[in-house]
């Protein structure tokens, strides 16, 4: 029996002592000189892809002995195509073998036995020549739009595997609250009912659950909100960094033991190179990372 | 310049005399017997992708004087990962090369740089070694719960190529309600009206415009509320058939002049071969694509 992914997640946060969430966001337009062939419309696509498998595998390398999870963003994957994808499995794979925890960012949604297939396809794909699935997550994001019923075949599919789920509640984007907030109580209310619910019966010997849930730690006098309405499931917090939100703005998502919630940070970190005006791309992006654990740690201390 | 997507589909579906919109939905348990090795976790997977691709094609072969449009389910193609990925590129350019409009049943959505990567994936893909873009989709779904402003990136894409987007607005399974409909007035009505303004924008000669909403034929009693907020933006309406929707019940979804809507058909054509006990599945989904188009026609006409 697989340990559940909310207890595994809280076991590698507590291990790595930092509750950084690495995104891996392979903008083409945006990576070191070493890579750039995979902004060239001219280079053959298979080696495009190649290229950023290549980028994010070597930022894994810096950074995986500091981060207890990585956050792949399937997009800039599928962008390339098949070969792409490739590469995302790719990615997913030396991760997992470097002993992180990978929370593929899909925000995959459908229906019924469509949805039962999109969860396949993370939580149980196919194995490879050495008898493993390929580009196998430990989590997914998944949007909720379809409905509750529509987040149970993920929520069956990953409890199988010991995974876990992060459902969008509130997202980082400037017009989220149109939709999201449209209601009184608010719809995205609803959906962080729905994500406590299932969680609620997920929970492990951490305290939590393996269903979170993604709130924007752009909105920050939500956030305790958010950690009120689910207080066992994992927070997934993007928007600090480039986006706006500073550390001491995304404690509220956190228990008073300072626990349960988890900060994504993509290009703050695996493009820091190019506000620090320097070529080390990895020297610049290690140095990054120290500088967020250490900011999130002073912020969740003086708190 | 490119002639629009939604004069594009309403020519296409003028001239194929039908509003149907042909499933390419591959479940592996449910293929006929040339192609049940894609069921197989012992086949090779590339073997096993390549299964449903041929599947895929075949289908498209025996409909493709019949049907304006296919709609391919990503997520049937994707369980089998990047090989599957690929097999859905061969079946986008396959039915692209037979002349039929794609519709990428995708549903994704994110914010900002993260959905310009999608929209990249889809609408302007990498060109393979025929210098042709591979795997390109004319039209794509997508899921509106990050935002109107998460909507732009695709629209943009779109536009630039002449192509389209159907946005979720009220979807065809049971729970769809719960959160869809949660508010006064309800949130996907702020979405049916996000998508009347995008697609006002892009009123091409035949009154239509690119952007287009997905509305569940398996909630009827709401098609003529979703045409009378969307006059110009193309209905996609899933739950015909398998999901109990009766010809009848989409009726409402057009316009008085019985335009502006297209019907979406899975599994009812693609393994109608099972309903009716005989392994010739292509003389079987041939039959059954008919029977649609009369079934339609003899709604539309007498209604």
């Amino acid at each position: 029996m697989t340990t559940p992914f909310g207890d595994r997640l809280a076991a590698a946060v507590s291990e790595k002592g930092a509750p950084v969430l690495l995104g891996l966001d392979p903008h083409l337009a945006l990576l070191p000189a070493p890579f750039d062939r995979a902004n060239d419309a001219g280079v053959p696509t298979a080696e495009r892809a190649a290229a950023i498998g290549d980028f994010c595998c070597e930022l894994v390398d810096v950074c995986a002995d500091r981060v207890p999870a990585v956050k792949p963003q399937s997009a800039f994957f599928e962008q390339l195509g098949s070969a792409g994808v490739a590469a995302f499995e790719r990615v997913c794979d030396h991760a997992r073998a470097a002993g992180l925890l990978v929370v593929g960012d899909v925000k995959r949604g459908d229906i019924a036995s469509t949805a039962e297939a999109y969860a396949r396809a993370f939580f149980a794909p196919p194995a490879g020549a050495d008898g493993e699935p390929v580009g196998r997550c430990d989590a997914i994001t998944v949007s909720p739009y379809l409905g509750a019923d529509t987040l149970e075949p993920f929520a069956d599919a990953a409890r199988a595997v010991g995974g876990g789920l992060f459902v969008l509640v509130r997202t980082s984007n400037p017009g989220s609250g149109a939709w999201q907030g449209h209601g009184d109580p608010p719809v995205s209310e609803l959906v962080a009912r729905g994500v406590e619910a299932l969680t609620g019966a997920t929970v492990g010997e951490s305290g939590f659950g393996s269903i979170g849930a993604v709130c924007g730690a752009t909105h920050p006098d939500q956030l305790a909100r958010w950690r009120e309405l689910m207080p066992r499931a994992f927070l997934l917090l993007p928007g600090y960094g480039a986006q706006g939100a500073s550390a001491k703005d995304v404690v509220p998502a956190f228990t008073d033991e300072r626990r349960g919630a988890i900060v994504a940070s993509s290009r703050g970190i695996a493009f820091a190179y190019r506000k620090a005006e320097t070529t080390d791309w990895k020297r610049a992006a290690s140095d990054a990372l120290d500088a967020m654990r250490a900011d999130l740690a002073g912020a969740l201390e003086s708190a």
